[in-house]
């Protein structure tokens, strides 16, 4: 894409309403924009990135046999009753409204409840199962307070997959494939190194319920990561029993600050008691389903990763979530020879099927970087005089600053095209 | 996909319910899920039909210029009073809900007030413009009643483009081109020819908004169709006069029902005066931009889709909106030589990448094929004794029920990639 015809236009200076870094980096590079407190439009390079994130779950999700699906914002108040999550005092993060037809409504804070009342008219017997379901849908949550940028919102987008299984035996064998798949993910988007299994609070059916926590000094949570071992202990459930329990003892742990980037639970036959979610078994005999959830945030998941891998001149992608993966910047002006070659290389990466934004317009060359180091995608081209002169290219590496002298033919076999395309 | 993986079950009874024949067809295919009245959630056949319908219309926004990014649902009741848009007496149809940390805010409604907001920190020169945005985003409107199954939900997906020009001349251009845009939009999916630019009301910028409005008995509209010239009249805009500015002779028009599927509107600098979105032009006078809205949603449009082209069997697809183009109906039992070569068939079509759906699963030939009817993918491929005898396929036409006889080889080499993926 041209950059002179994207509308979006970067600021030098940071908004004066944003106290989260994320917030801060992708409002002034045009990414996102922001409506309200908690509340995040996304700009045409925010809503590729963001796609671009939605696309490696995704795949991940399909190769664990997951089917896509989407469920609704409004929530039947009914079916919430029934599992005593409806009324303020058990859950405080409702929106309520109500319908001009009769009868109160809420914006789906999670989807547990529809997704098994759904599941009562297409699970019937134990052939029907397994079956994992996922959605990329927004949740709506009434916090009241929203300092976090898009990695804390009253909107925000959620991954999140649901298991239905016969027994806790093929509940646990599906649990841990979605434990690979969740650091298959954290992997893909650049920051598997940094992104612990993290043991937490477990609720009924389980000692613990497992979370992927993301080191990071703008971490909300404190966790004690076993670094040899690659896994943590969320400070809500540090004690010398639960230490006991995972075989972890305190001296081999170090505190540090976290995010919390993706969670798996266990739910036993919470939902499908309370909602009829019953089977037939081999023997003839009902039996509710086995559950589990498993959620990823991808908004909060690109808020994470401006976080931790952004540097003071502004956002660092990875190859697999940047808007486009190479920044073409001409310095030429006015249709000059250096402006020609930059837009002949940008009509044969375009032919070539690879993503690139084109910085065409005519400015100075140290505006143009400042912006292109803002913007943050992974590689630079510059073309300027050393171009003309003698047909070499600089490449340059946003995230290390390594720069490379490449050819017109070396640059061209050497363009990738996308890994993955929505 | 193997069907017997497919967690949706087809349903032989229509849902008690629903009144209306696209959501009869589609609960009871497993497309989808009512929630509430007027509110839905997609399964996997349902979400990947969307999907493709959400794919034809992203292509032909982007060939006329548009950028896609994403709104919010939750609205600034600050905003939306600027425009005299907030209060209910002026608006009917809000759902209203409230902070905890204070204040009002509602569901979108419609898009017009945010992203007019945000085009006032991205522009403010004529060199910025013009611009087109569009979104793929749910509404919520609070509709009294919700008969028309999809077609009017309480929640929905609206495609909603916007354009920002200079001035009128500038805006007139654009506006010709989206039309044409929709007309393409319309006859990819396969209801060109019953869609009619229809003159209806207009607003305050002009005499007439264009919809266009599918022919069809189960519409709410009445239209006057002047079938040579392919436009018609909206009832509520019929009068000599009106037909006057429009050179049209009422005994040329034929009276017809029919569903609205899109409309393009003229906002002139309603917006752009009330919340200060100007620029300026070439002679240094700041002028409001000119704007123009376009209208599309593709939740309505498949259930349009259903309405017009299902028959008395189940639902039909068009090839560009159908969740797979083949379906593969193996009539064998239990690992016999039947499913052998359907099982082959199956890894041959996988490996050329085609989408199929693969009934694998053993039940009767005729129920097999009453759901194949009812879940209408395009073209069927029936794997019986004939193919294991002679290795003859036959291929079902969906739409005309023609029958084909078709050797292994020139059905391989008769298959076809989907045209566009997401």
């Amino acid at each position: 894409m041209r950059q002179s015809r994207l509308f979006t236009k970067a600021r030098r200076e940071a908004p004066a309403d944003e106290v989260a870094k994320n917030a801060q980096l992708l409002v002034r590079a045009g990414y996102i924009h922001k409506e309200m407190a908690g509340v995040y439009s996304y700009l045409p390079l925010g809503l590729r990135t963001l796609n671009n994130i939605v696309q490696v779950i995704r795949e991940e999700m399909d190769a664990i046999g997951g089917q896509e699906l989407i469920l609704t914002a409004l929530q039947d108040k009914e079916l919430w009753s029934r599992t005593d999550r409806w009324d303020d005092e058990k859950v405080d993060n409702w929106f309520k409204t109500s319908f001009k037809s009769g009868g109160e409504t809420g914006l789906a804070i999670t989807h547990e409840e529809p997704l098994t009342r759904i599941m009562t008219a297409h699970i019937s017997s134990y052939r029907d199962l397994p079956v994992y379901a996922y959605q990329f849908q927004n949740k709506f949550r009434n916090e009241l307070r929203a300092k976090s940028g898009i990695m804390r919102g009253k909107e925000f987008l959620m991954k999140d997959l649901y298991s239905f299984s016969r027994d806790e035996a093929e509940h646990g064998a599906f649990y841990d494939r979605a434990r690979e798949a969740y650091a298959k993910v954290f992997a893909r988007v650049g920051i598997g190194n940094r992104t612990y299994v993290t043991f937490a609070s477990g609720g009924i059916f389980s000692d613990f319920s497992e979370e992927f926590q993301t080191v990071s000094e703008a971490g909300e949570d404190t966790i004690y990561v076993h670094e040899q071992k690659r896994v943590a202990v969320n400070k809500e459930v540090l004690s010398d029993e639960a230490l006991g329990k995972l075989g972890l003892s305190r001296g081999d742990l170090v505190e540090k600050k976290a995010i919390e980037a993706g969670n798996i639970f266990h739910l036993g036959t919470r939902f499908s008691e309370a909602l009829g979610l019953l089977f037939t078994d081999e023997k003839g005999e009902r039996k509710p389903v086995v559950m589990g959830s498993y959620g990823i945030g991808p908004t909060r998941l690109m808020g994470i990763i401006v976080e931790v891998l952004a540097d003071n001149k502004g956002l660092v992608w990875p190859e697999a979530a940047a808007p486009f993966k190479y920044h073409l910047v001409s310095l030429g002006h006015g249709g000059d020879e250096i402006s020609k070659i930059a837009d002949a290389l940008y009509d044969d990466m375009q032919k070539a099927g690879v993503e690139v934004l084109y910085d065409d317009r005519d400015l100075r060359a140290g505006e143009k970087f400042a912006e292109s180091d803002l913007l943050g995608l992974p590689k630079r081209i510059i073309v300027g005089k050393e171009a003309a002169a003698s047909g070499m290219f600089e490449v340059v590496d946003r995230a290390s600053g390594a720069v490379e002298k490449v050819s017109h033919a070396n640059l061209l076999s050497s363009l990738q095209p996308p890994a993955s395309s929505l």
